[in-house]
């Protein structure tokens, strides 16, 4: 990376809202932001989207259901590519509430399937106060 | 994703903080999260690590720049593969500090290569407070 390649940046287009919710509708893992006694956390964590909001599984004893069962936080989703310096990202930002069994949706395959070991029955649901995101093309 | 893959999920070991340390300096692409008045948000940005320390740059003009110069932050990396559901992710949480001009690393190489068009004389550093790392196993 010497001078040259650092004037060669890739252009940044906005994406419009509806392009932002397919990207997150079409993708199930993301990096989920709360803030602790110490500043904000940030933890990759899978998901499904119903209704339009980011539903989330944890389990009642973590750290993020302690500080974020209703409360401000932001939810990423991204794909770059490492090589081509490109890519995109989705940022939604609002408050969590936590989901009733009942409101979950009906099929298995919509609610968010964790991959990682451990009992998670706590659904947590972001109401989006706003949607943004970006799109870098390659150089 | 069925019933079954549901149960087949990966464990998760906890990373040291040598190893944590050692894939922060391998990679060049990070999450940022720092809180504005309504909450947390989080954005991709590139990053170089100098003297231990996640640094990045920005424009004076940006939300980040103001509400992130000296300020509670975290600085998250991962590499999950969506295939087979495994990776690994990184935090970095700390206090950011504008660094001075003269504090940069020598070197250009040793500097964030931002991969965006624009601008970006502010460098920020984050003085680590904890540093912790998990590793998701494939099933």
């Amino acid at each position: 990376v010497g001078l040259i390649e650092r004037w060669q940046r890739g252009e940044v287009t906005v994406l419009s809202d509806d392009e932002c919710m397919k990207l997150l509708v079409d993708h199930n893992l993301g990096r989920f932001a709360y803030t602790d006694d110490e500043g904000p956390v940030v933890t990759p964590v899978n998901y499904a989207v119903a209704d339009g909001m980011v539903l989330i599984a944890t389990s009642a004893h973590t750290d993020l259901a302690r500080h974020a069962r209703s409360a401000p936080v932001a939810f990423e989703v991204d794909d770059i590519d490492l090589e081509q310096h490109s890519g995109w990202s989705v940022l939604v930002r609002g408050r969590t509430e936590v989901l009733d069994y009942d409101d979950l949706p009906a099929a298995h395959t919509a609610r968010p399937a964790p991959w990682a070991e451990g009992v998670r029955t706590l659904y947590l649901r972001i109401v989006p106060g706003a949607i943004s995101g970006r799109r870098l093309l390659p150089v």
